[in-house]
């Protein structure tokens, strides 16, 4: 059974996240339905990173092992042709090692989260950022981002539901720059626990509009308590956007 | 009656274009009536540009006449407010001198078109970029657009359904640049024909896919013959950026 690498984009809005559940459609589904209109037969595809509901990829990675070898260009344009309409796309197909493990093999993952800090609504980019009307300062949120980098308990920034062994993750990079009335938020590191990334973002929002300090930051990190941290920020704003192996 | 420039964003995918019209809405009559739920008289909104079907604006200009004087942006923040959940927004809202005129007014207009050139089809981005999944060559592009800068008789680039009384333009800037999959064509000119910008990149397209040599492109230009365009780009590429005054 031959193996196959995808890079994947997609609009999440649609979607109950990445991985299958029982209440709605997930982008895997969309995959494995697209892989079966194409094989014949069914095939589970593995992510990277399982992505909540509403969050956006520009570059999510899976593996599947397909009954018999096929051309990637053929594999990629058939299974995007049986996927259409979802807002789901194969961006690349490749060959795989035999042991190639979309999502045990990652040596690291980039996230960014985008936010829009201005009065006017949102209008083209509605549901892809999320919109902060009260003005941010970018770079009190660099700063401060920084107390966050490095090996850390992050149970303050870590999903009630999240099912990691263990709350203990090594954060690589997590750095703030505005772009306009755009601010960028890029973080980087082996592996996320859930919703880490949007809690992390959530609590910087606090430092960037005055509410907390640096210190108030760090406090709650050190507390190594959920209710510390502040409040998550929606998904419409992340993107998964590349896995390196 | 003092006098307001609004600057404008929109995403102009479920609206029949920028002019009010019998067919549909428009995104002149979702701001004319977000103005009168506002104001509570019938206010008409002017606009720089009349923008298809389908097209976008990120810096749409328009003008309008209040009964009485208003606070900037306690104008721009209510009727941004009565327009939701439609994706039209006034991310500036101006006083202006009661002489100022959008349409007459303006000295230049930008336009941006916005090419993905890969085999994915599009996720994010869809109704907002125009796919094209052959490779185009966007240095031969941009070399062959040099032929269309400057005054011409556009009549091989202009709707049959163009109301100017002339065809003759003076396109001052078309650039092509690729930035990874997507290809971006500026234009600047004071003003433009009915479908101009859509048409020309219709025909740039074809010189970029290697059907067209910049001959090809010049003896169009030179035929003013409407019939020998190239098919006219769809509206889901096209943003009117920026009007200068």
């Amino acid at each position: 059974m031959p193996r196959y690498k995808l890079t994947i984009e997609y609009d999440g809005s649609p979607f109950v996240g990445w991985q299958s559940q029982n209440n709605g459609l997930a982008i895997q589904d969309v995959l494995e339905a697209g892989v079966k209109a194409f094989c014949g037969e069914d095939v589970r595809v593995n992510g990277a990173g399982r992505t909540d509901a509403g969050v956006h990829a520009l570059g999510q990675v899976a593996h599947l092992d397909l009954p018999a070898p096929v051309r990637c260009d053929v594999l990629r344009d058939a299974v995007n042709a049986h996927m259409r309409p979802k807002p789901v796309a194969i961006v690349e197909a490749e060959e795989a090692a035999d042991d190639f493990e979309a999502r045990f093999s990652a040596k690291r993952r980039h996230y960014l989260y985008r936010i829009v800090n201005r009065r006017a609504p949102l209008t083209l980019d509605r549901g892809q950022c999320w919109l902060v009307q009260k003005k941010l300062d970018a770079d009190a949120m660099h700063e401060a981002a920084k107390i966050l980098i490095g090996q850390h308990d992050f149970t303050t920034f870590r999903s009630t539901q999240c099912q990691a062994a263990s709350p203990v993750k090594t954060l690589e990079a997590l750095e703030v720059a505005r772009y306009g009335e755009e601010i960028e938020i890029a973080a980087r590191a082996r592996s996320f626990l859930h919703n880490q990334v949007r809690s992390m973002v959530g609590s910087l929002k606090l430092v960037g509009d005055g509410k907390w300090s640096p210190r108030d930051l760090e406090k709650a990190l050190k507390s190594c308590d959920r209710t510390a941290c502040g409040p998550v920020a929606p998904p419409d704003g992340l993107y998964l956007m590349r896995v390196d192996y």
